[in-house]
């Protein structure tokens, strides 16, 4: 199985940077990825006053999907995700959705084992490990590993865990992806601005869906298919979320605006992703007995 | 058991409304209440373009809770909801997420049977009967049925359903509660501002907290407390949601505020209440392993 080890990290997602794999559909294969932090924060006296801020938020790759064309949609389906035995949570002051009151750089560690997240000696997490970084590359613009969009990137959803599927947009030759900023549980909102950070290892396997594309990130799980849409604001996120998803069930039951305004109104859960990144993520959550792959892509 | 009928209804939460009943605390009796239209759109053929706006939003009430002081917390344990078995939808022009777009006045009426609500000929949908608005009376403003705030009111969060407790502030001798606007389903967002509209009746039950009171309603279900704060955004929604949880979590655990905010950002989920209402509504849901009710209330 190929490995991309995790010294091969990139800030950006640009069609600049030369892929360091190339793999083929239907491929397992792995990479490993660095904390957000990319390593720098070991111990609690480490906080993010000492930090290099241009090794923050990076994502191993990018990987060259074979055959993926512009137009494509690829299928990234996350087989297993392993994280490290250790994981840091830090605050950094004047950041989060808090950032207005006044807080200090602190670091806290965490034993992850068996799976559960020691917090404090008498209180543990249950572990969820999920990906917050994974996306595809631009067209044109380079954008940072640390932001998010159409094509996907940091978009901090906690759903994102091993046996779900992404639908990324395909925007040039390969794909060219890159994935990275495990953390080993983290709640909608992501508050603080960190989760516990944690590196590890990603097993992935691509497919392709030729020739059409979701308008947003969609992820799949048993259940449902999640709209991940983001915007400057919650609401404005929200309002591409709700469109995306009126728009998708009009295409699935031949509906009106109306009846596929109302309906969302009954069956299109608005989630918070993050309310902490450059932009805000909220995703639009319907149920697989509403709607089908086929009404979420156009071509 | 004391009944009070559905033609009991007020418009705003105002210290000015005689009580219509008055109850004593663990004493069972239940509430009829109108749907969200005042009962005015029975057909398809009726749509808010007709509608008497100020028959609109009512809620019934309101009840004396017996021996109910300001500085307490009302304790409201929804035991049960019956809904009508036809509700109603609408979209309303320049209404909802969505409220930019072009769309009609439409009106969609379904039936609710078994435990579904009959959206289309072969799109159901499972009913979940919840109570939009639940509010106490605060002490000097008149505040509309329609509108939220520290006082409950017009919430419309998805999880106000049978067998959960509400806490509510008590503002005013008797609390003077209201409560209405039914829905059979509604999804996190309510998008479109509208949900499966419904007249019904609720049983409830009051109990009383001392001397105590929550800064926002907190929603206890079986495994989780929400606080159900609102703001005009959704970004300020979730900011005020975010800082009770933090500062709940300090009490709870005697923590600093940096390690309140770290973990909040690992197991407070900021959700989505709805979008569309006067005030917009976000939901910290907190588990019970995590926090108890005492850390919600202060004297």
């Amino acid at each position: 199985m190929k490995v991309v080890p995790r010294n091969r990290v990139i800030y950006t997602y640009s069609f600049r940077h030369k892929p360091v794999e190339h793999v083929k559909l239907n491929e397992t294969f792995a990479i490993m990825t660095e904390d957000a932090f990319g390593g720098q924060i070991k111990v609690e006296k480490d906080t993010v006053e000492g930090l290099d801020w241009s090794k923050v938020d990076g994502a191993t790759g990018p990987v060259f999907v074979e055959t993926a064309k512009p137009g494509d949609t690829l299928v990234v389906e996350i087989l297993g995700i392993k994280t490290e035995s250790k994981g840091v949570i830090v605050t950094v002051p004047k950041n989060g959705i808090l950032g207005e009151k006044p807080f200090g750089p602190v670091t806290k560690t965490m034993e992850l084992k068996r799976g559960f997240v020691q917090f404090e000696k008498n209180v543990r997490l249950r572990a969820r490990p999920m990906i917050g970084t994974i996306g595809v590359t631009p067209k044109e613009a380079e954008i940072p590993t640390g932001s998010l969009g159409r094509h996907g990137g940091n978009m901090d959803v906690k759903d994102v865990t091993a046996g779900v599927k992404l639908y990324l947009p395909v925007f040039v030759e390969g794909a060219l992806f890159a994935a990275g900023d495990l953390h080993a549980v983290q709640a909608d909102g992501e508050l603080c601005v960190s989760a516990v950070e944690v590196a590890g290892e990603v097993t992935l396997k691509f497919k392709l869906i030729r020739r059409e594309q979701p308008e947003w990130p969609v992820l799949e799980t048993e259940e449902s298919y999640s709209i991940l849409a983001c915007g400057d604001t919650l609401d404005e996120a929200a309002k591409y979320a709700a469109e995306a998803a009126a728009k998708a069930l009009m295409r699935e039951h031949s509906w009106s605006f109306e009846k596929a305004y109302m309906f969302s109104s009954l069956a299109a859960d608005l989630r918070i992703n993050q309310v902490v990144d450059p932009k805000k993520g909220v995703r639009a959550v319907v149920s697989k007995g509403f709607i089908t792959l086929k009404s979420l892509l156009t071509a």
